[in-house]
């Protein structure tokens, strides 16, 4: 990493302290690889999701959203292959019983001598064996097979099953889009680096279905689109890159995937996956639920099974992402500040308000203006301890403004403005504080985003 | 059911044809008491739980939001008593193999003869079983007992696990609250009545920290609270109660319960419980982690383990609950409309915008009006069919307004504007749009909820 400001280590520990992410079931010793969003956390992640459904959803009148059930029929599964091919090689170790995937073993540490890779120790390693990622549990009072029913590896399954129900209740045609954001779970042999790579995570997935041989300008205009969002909302450029796959790397059925990158403390790691699925689900599920999955087009007369353009994304990467990017460190060495220079959009805190000091009204009135504020932006009120060290508890969360209320406001109404990121300090009316807010969190536009690709 | 105009029927239809729900897996036969929220039921539910979490959390200096993971460390149950006791009575036919709440059996029909009750049929039903309604799943690459975990059955025990975290990393003390939305799963031996009793389904969640003994009024200010919040989003008053438990009815550690219950075309059934749960919770977890959970009170020097009160609500049953309680049909006979009258809020479309026609340019002036909307708004743009039908179809899935473009726009840049409940129209110039949506899709705002009981 070339910023040697953040590390991994630093945003685990201030995820901690403030309140964003704790480990799941703590207490008990804590569950391996999940995690808990704390009050922080949870307003950071809703304000990342919101980013995307406005960006993908709301703001589009191509894209529509839905939200499938995360338990499905078991035959969705045989349809899109993961019964069959949904798992990585396993191998363990003969003396310390170590699990380890087959394919990161140069990676690997032997747990007992971590000196030395499994198989290099003096262990034995088992051949290879198969090991399918899909959790598996029983549904209805009863564990035999046929009630075997799994936790969905993935959102985009329940967007194909419901093709036609929204083809035919929206009345949308290709080109258009379908997105879902959601739990999915997946049994990983080796999770790990925080809120990286966790057994159960959330995804924001869209598929784009597109008549064939519009397929390849609509695959390059959701590559730009999906890096353009994660610098309108302040990802710096030169952390991210688009990593085309090389031809061995693609799954068989897709003609093109894409991964955007960002440089993490551990490294260039993917974000989200972008790829041209061709016609491949939903022909799957024609064939597996014999039901008729084409578009008819009305207006050429011509049926077609759609290509799908999928844009895949996954919330806790991207909110690991905009912490690990916005984190930076200035002032001088007896006065050095920790600040989350985050998107006033994904803040979890918009507007601190204090009060100079408790005593003659002044916690009074800052409680009052708090109050008035409350009902239209996430409002902080802090009155412990000096206005130095209260401004430095917002900076470390985030929060781009931050207001005083001191002696002058009793007199003329008005309040010190303070900005996180330049710690510039004005004097303002309190009646302007709703305007000035409004106009600060505001979600980035990009109107340029929905041209079409020619 | 007092008012026949809505029934379950019309319900269910209602969301299939329009895309608000769908079964889940459809095109494989369905799974059973699962279900998809389309994109309509998705935004409609978003802005239900948006609603909840503004009036629970945002709105309010005493409650933060955690989002806890599924997956959980396994003695999380054993400490809050699901392993033993989280269990319904089941019989089994010898016959038909069908499968019973024993405690329901009254209510209950026999599959094959279904004029009769089960165990009245030819069939011998067994002695009750207890079955334990987790779903059970292994996490890891391995099969063994020590590796089981369960989906959790309620989202209240993430809350109290991170209680401590809460406290710490908040700065928060009693009487304060920690809520939670999210995905539970309980394998109900008999589920059914569309989004009502599911398998998988989503909880609001607040758990609210008290000094014991101001327990008895935080009880009843959440109960008055909650049905508040219910009439402020537009349920009509006298298709709500609030039912008081008979002692015998509650759970041993329960010092009282109330249930919010909502008058459905299947008769009055539970939105949300609101329970005075004591100190039990916080105590059995101090017990099984071994951890000091108590609070300690800077101001008073007191230690002591705070009570909890619970409103604890169903999104889905209060999606289903604002759907059936807003379905209206009026006019005459041969001109009947069905309309959703949804609190503007709630309206899963705020504005639809309709060219009188398509040509002369009102297309293009409309779909211009729609796109400098729809940063803002959930807009809808619809040119086919008569402006007369394009507002049905409006009307039924709860659009609050709808936008007429004609020639006279092209002149003097006004629009008919069309309200969906009174269906006056008036003329407003285009540049006030914006505000008059505004304006109409505010949340309601109750200041005086925050007065804590005295």
């Amino acid at each position: 990493m070339s910023d040697p400001v953040v590390t991994m280590e630093k945003i685990v520990n201030l995820c901690k302290r403030r309140g964003f992410v704790f480990q799941s079931s703590e207490i008990y010793g804590g569950l391996n690889s999940c995690y808990d969003y704390g009050p922080l956390g949870v307003e950071l992640k809703r304000n990342v999701k919101e980013a995307w459904w406005r960006d993908t959803v709301t703001t589009r009148p191509d894209v529509v959203g839905v939200d499938c059930s995360i338990l499905m029929h078991p035959r969705v599964w045989e349809a899109s292959g993961h019964v069959a091919s949904f798992s990585d090689p396993m191998v363990d170790c003969k003396l310390c019983k170590g699990r380890f995937r087959a394919d990161h073993i140069d990676q690997l540490r032997c747990p007992k001598q971590p000196s030395k890779k499994p198989g290099e120790c003096d262990g034995e390693l088992t051949e290879p064996r198969s090991f399918n990622l899909m959790f598996k549990t029983h549904m209805g009072p009863v564990e035999d097979s046929g009630a075997a029913i799994y936790l969905r590896p993935e959102t985009a399954q329940g967007i194909f099953v419901n093709f036609v129900n929204v083809v035919n209740s929206a009345r949308m045609k290709p080109p258009f889009g379908i997105a879902q954001m959601g739990k999915s779970f997946r049994n990983e042999i080796t999770p790990g680096n925080f809120l990286f790579r966790t057994r159960e995570f959330e995804q924001m997935e869209l598929e784009f279905f597109v008549p064939p041989g519009s397929d390849d300008g609509w695959y390059a205009y959701w590559q730009q689109r999906r890096m353009q969002w994660y610098t309108d909302y302040g990802i710096k450029a030169d952390r991210l890159r688009l990593r085309a796959h090389a031809s061995d790397e693609l799954a068989h059925y897709a003609k093109g995937c894409a991964d955007v990158e960002y440089q993490f403390p551990i490294g260039w790691q993917e974000l989200e996956g972008i790829a041209n699925r061709t016609d491949y689900d939903l022909k799957q599920h024609i064939e597996y639920s014999g039901k008729d999955l084409s578009f008819f087009d009305e207006q050429s007369k011509e049926r077609f099974v759609p290509y799908v353009i999928e844009p895949s994304a996954g919330a806790d990467r991207g909110t690991l992402a905009f912490l690990v990017d916005s984190y930076d460190e200035d002032g001088p060495d007896n006065d050095r500040r920790a600040v989350l220079r985050l998107h006033p959009a994904l803040a979890p805190v918009k507007l601190a308000i204090f009060p100079l000091m408790k005593r003659d009204g002044l916690g009074e009135k800052a409680m009052e203006i708090a109050d008035s504020l409350r009902a239209h932006f996430a409002v902080a009120y802090d009155q412990s301890g000096s206005i130095g060290r209260r401004y430095r508890r917002q900076d470390e969360i985030g929060t781009p403004l931050g207001v005083t209320v001191d002696y002058d406001t009793m007199k003329d109404g008005t309040v010190t403005l303070r900005d996180r990121d330049t710690m510039a300090q004005e004097r303002v009316p309190i009646d302007s504080l709703y305007e000035i807010v409004r106009a600060k969190v505001a979600p980035p536009v990009n109107r340029a985003a929905l041209r079409p690709p020619a």
